[in-house]
């Protein structure tokens, strides 16, 4: 696959995603996961988010995180923020960016914020102005793109459109997220070609799988193979899926870094290091992750 | 994925492969697994393996299993042999096919059976002379063919050699095993194109993949997209890797077909029958397998 000989960029998004997702734990534990991941080479880690604490406890405190975290310099650290309220708390926490949802289903989007999808990009336009004053980049990210739990398959021009309609109001870029696990081979093919179509090539768009029905990372090969070099996943596979007990959370970053490295692409990451992280996030969540190369070790790694 | 819209077989190796690396279950149960298994639409399945009990305890009383099934007309139901006594024990229990096994790697097939390449060849040839006597077909499954745990990788070349010298001594058809799971998606072009180019057509060749580094079924979708249509897997993902504890075992059965379904490709196998076949699994070994899709559900079934 000489094509594939590039850089690709990760988000790390277990500290968030994936924590919030899990049974609260300790500030001190998020700081020590996140400067451990920004030790093993990742160079963009959700830290946390600014939303009600009573709404998700797990993400209480992001504040205290963001004050305590070892900032490394060309490490950027980014915080979710549900609207403008939320970008002021994140800009007071010295957040490097900020990132918004929106989903493409209006049926999911009301259940999961309680407003229209117009009603969002509303809010999302208010983040962006405050964010554009504080000169934070906003990435919107948006959910159910493969598919809507309540209401089936999504269009990919509704996709396209509302990507559209993000970047026009001034998001910097759009990630696709696969919220429940619904995408696949072909949904993904289907959307990058469609945003393709609509001059949204896919080196520009993010893509944030979750492995919740198996198919995770040949998700994320199959964007790859359309010219995705973006990707969101979570150490150690931290995180699972609200609607499917047991089920897996986002894609694992080691897996994931494990198949790009194989392929000769860079990112950056230290693979060792990074396993090291998912074993830490193990200890600090008290269960067993999914995440498979923590426990088989890289393929390189021989028996005696 | 027009390209896709084929027919791709699947030979469930869950009583075999999976149950040989869980611990001991009834007789009874296997059959119950198998029967489910030939009701929700497979096939092809390899219900037990003709081998010491001192040896596999977890496969003695492959015979009382194969006497006990209900044969479903048009399934077969094959028997792993390591030696000729095997498979005369295989055709006296009524095995509609005969697997057999031997490593790219010398270091992996002295460590598994004692034995040089050459000298597990020259049993084969026996297997072979006394199956055409039998009119049973024969499979070679090469194991390590996309790496060795000792070796480490091995030369495309070697598998294409090994591959034609089998055929060329009787085996009927040839299947690349990832003995322990250090396929990549570039490992398994590289085989496939090397076996093209040897005349090998990836039709032809079947694909026994686990998923013990994540990418099981982004190694699968390279193989599909590289021709192949045929793949081992193994319900619920039972089975698991000696070398590694904890690490999943061979793809799971539905996580393969949830997604081969979903590109409209044709496994003639009921997804939903499938799952239950998993939950079965599961509550035969009592322990919560690595499937996805038994969990989740299908990306069809909506939340209310």
């Amino acid at each position: 696959m000489p094509e594939l000989l590039e850089r690709v960029s990760i988000r790390e998004v277990g500290p968030r995603d994936g924590l919030q997702n899990e049974a609260p734990v300790p500030v001190e534990d998020r700081v020590r996961l996140i400067n451990a991941l920004a030790a093993a080479g990742l160079s963009c880690i959700e830290a946390g988010s600014f939303v009600r604490a009573e709404a998700i406890p797990p993400m209480a405190g992001s504040d205290e995180v963001f004050a305590r975290i070892d900032r490394v310099p060309g490490v950027r650290y980014t915080a979710l923020v549900p609207n403008a309220k939320g970008a002021e708390l994140a800009l007071a926490a010295r957040a490097d960016a900020l990132e918004v949802v929106v989903s493409a289903s209006e049926t999911h989007n009301r259940k999961n914020v309680n407003r229209t999808v117009g009603e969002s990009v509303d809010e999302i336009v208010r983040v962006v102005t405050f964010a554009a004053d504080a000169r934070l980049p906003v990435e919107a990210v948006i959910s159910t793109a493969f598919g809507c739990p309540y209401e089936g398959d999504v269009e990919p021009a509704t996709v396209v459109a509302l990507a559209r309609r993000l970047l026009d109001v001034g998001v910097e870029s759009i990630c696709l997220g696969d919220t429940t696990g619904m995408a696949t081979p072909r949904r993904v093919d289907d959307v990058l070609t469609r945003l393709d179509q609509g001059g949204l090539g896919a080196p520009e768009i993010g893509l944030h799988f979750h492995d919740t029905r198996g198919s995770g990372l040949a998700n994320a090969l199959t964007a790859l193979r359309a010219g995705a070099r973006r990707f969101d996943a979570s150490i150690g596979g931290l995180g699972g899926c609200p609607y499917a007990p047991g089920a897996s959370g986002n894609i694992a970053t080691e897996d994931l870094v494990h198949m790009l490295h194989d392929m000769g692409m860079e990112t950056g990451v230290d693979l060792e290091a990074l396993i090291e992280c998912a074993l830490l996030a193990e200890r600090i969540v008290g269960r067993t992750l999914p995440g498979q190369v923590m426990r088989a070790g890289p393929r390189t790694r021989l028996a005696s």
